[in-house]
């Protein structure tokens, strides 16, 4: 079986891990055989937009909705703004590909250590639902009157009935899924009064649906603190496109590092392709010296695989990238003194002795 | 000198720390001399709105007024919708006494340990300084067709020139007082490209006055990895409502406990009077066993001796808490053994010493 892969390598590290993952996943199908990767790359990068002034071209999301899935480095480089980038190329792609889960798992791998004093492995294993289409990052807003005194500007959160309906259910079918079988909402509607109000709402009426699902709602400043005094406390996570946003990031980095942790955006009803993208960004400060941890795109690779119906060779990815930290070799940001061709190059010896 | 101090104990542990407040404060006056404080207790409390169906009366903010400063417990029960509560009392008294600024240190006190392993004292001090007036707690939005297959709400996210301005001002200006004058921006401009590119903007304008300050723009979610992993190469950090409502939550959860952390909602104007608050809430879970963590009630009272102008008073209490931590006399979510009374005269008692 044939899998058509679309790479969008992006800007920094986005292009090294890239490469490892697709060498990473080239050898898995040869190795655990019965299926077989065909990669296609597209350069819709920062520097391809300060040349030609576009990331996507016009027809790009048709393109994508060709491949079974689509693998994503990282976008955002110094000389483009940040805005322009992401509602240009990631931004667009989740929406309009119906991206509407984002999945974000984190727990401590073998071999490397949280921050959190006596938080083990096993202590810190959380599964995020981040809403992925709309919440706080509708795109809405404007400025006016720039430059007068009286100027001022707007960012509009939006939350439709269907989008929340489905963000919620896609969490519930996910907690029940994990044997704690718990549920914790994340909200602000204590000062958010309209638009979390309705989504807390939302989520009791799902909550009807799975009765036997244990639910606890928990505002999103309250969460950090229970993330970090109280992790074994805490299994799924539902939260808007900002808070998960947010959340996560401070996930990757109680589970050891930003480097590790992996994200699924997913269009459950399988009518487009979903992407599979690491956390952490395109890291200017380390990009081109080599020195990236693969680990995240690994990790977000086995979910690919997964994601296409590969259980064996997602678990036996999953298990070659766990036995090689393990052993400790391990990028800067875990502790250990390797490279990214290093730590690559080992997952593909692990891969060949499963 | 006589300062009138309008308290507010509000709801669950907010009246049991709120009375410890009170205590230890009377203590330093009669101590530290030269001043005293005139208390005012307001039962604008969550049981009284369902008994009597209104928080504060009509004349509420005019009543506040005439005071030299506000002391604040917490608000919050589990029997009224916490929207509810909120909108009726403490966001009313931020906005409409012009509190534009909310002003949270974090440091690990003596005695304290923080939950990250090998952070010591001195390794995270830092300085958030809150917009405390609009961004994402605009109160603007709504909800339409609720139960409708097409239902929708919103929030609005309101940034003016003038409430932009004075934020990163105030932030500015704290950050020249700190010893490494160094101001973090906090934004999420990638993602909302018309409110927050506007916010990083007029920081810009402002950063042009204060060319002695160093300047570091930094995305919300990444700010979380930093807290976690590099606490100490942080100082100053300027954020909105929401961002920083939640930042500082975790940053008192990395210091030690929510129960330790203080917040200053102020007037820089002094037009109108400030208000201090420990930033956690009433916690049902343990309110009315008399267990709560007077620590944060007493730095927030320390801030207050200080905004009134009582700089040694302020001081002596600060001190007179630390020694008293650095004891061991503390409560069960700081690892002692103590309940609020027990910290609470001991903190009498070590001012006596002073
Ligand atoms: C790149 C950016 C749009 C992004 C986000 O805010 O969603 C990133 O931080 C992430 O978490 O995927
Ligand atoms: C009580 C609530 C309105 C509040 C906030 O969100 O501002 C609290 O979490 C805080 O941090 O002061």
């Amino acid at each position: 079986k044939v899998h058509r892969i679309a790479c969008i390598p992006g800007d920094g590290i986005g292009v090294e891990i890239t490469e490892a993952a697709i060498q990473v996943l080239t050898k898995l199908s040869e190795v655990v055989g019965g299926f077989q990767f065909d990669f296609t790359s597209f350069d819709w990068s920062s520097k391809a937009y300060l040349e030609r002034g576009w990331y996507m071209p016009p027809d790009g999301i048709e393109q994508l909705k060709k491949f079974d899935a689509i693998y994503f480095g990282a976008v955002g480089w110094p000389d483009v703004p940040d805005h322009i980038s992401l509602w240009n190329l990631i931004l667009p792609i989740r929406k309009e590909l119906n991206q509407y889960v984002n999945r974000r798992p984190n727990r401590i791998l073998e071999g490397t250590k949280s921050p959190l004093e006596g938080c083990k492995i096993g202590d810190l294993d959380w599964m995020f639902i981040r809403e992925n289409s709309e919440g706080e990052y509708s795109g809405q807003g404007g400025i006016s009157n720039e430059s007068a005194p009286h100027a001022m500007a707007t960012e509009l959160t939006v939350y439709t009935r269907v989008g929340t309906e489905r963000i919620m259910r896609f969490a519930f079918e996910t907690a029940r899924s994990r044997p704690k079988k718990h549920l914790i909402l994340c909200t602000k509607s204590n000062a958010m009064r309209h638009g979390m109000v309705f989504w807390d709402r939302i989520f009791y009426e799902i909550a009807k649906e799975y009765p036997d699902v244990k639910t606890e709602k928990m505002l999103v400043d309250a969460i950090t603190v229970r993330m970090v005094l109280h992790p074994k406390s805490m299994d799924t996570i539902v939260a808007t496109n900002l808070h998960a946003d947010i959340l996560t990031d401070l996930a990757a980095a109680l589970s050891g590092s930003i480097g590790i942790a992996p994200s699924s955006n997913l269009d459950p009803t399988r009518a487009n392709p979903s992407m599979f993208e690491p956390i952490h960004g395109s890291a200017p400060d380390i990009a081109g010296k080599g020195i990236a941890n693969p680990v995240g795109a690994f990790w977000s690779a086995a979910e690919m695989v997964r994601w296409v119906g590969e259980e064996k060779g997602a678990d036996a990815l999953m298990k070659a990238v766990e036995n090689v930290t393990a052993r400790g070799v391990k990028t800067k940001d875990l502790g250990g003194s390797e490279n990214t061709k290093g730590v690559t190059e080992a997952v593909c010896k692990e891969i060949e002795t499963l």
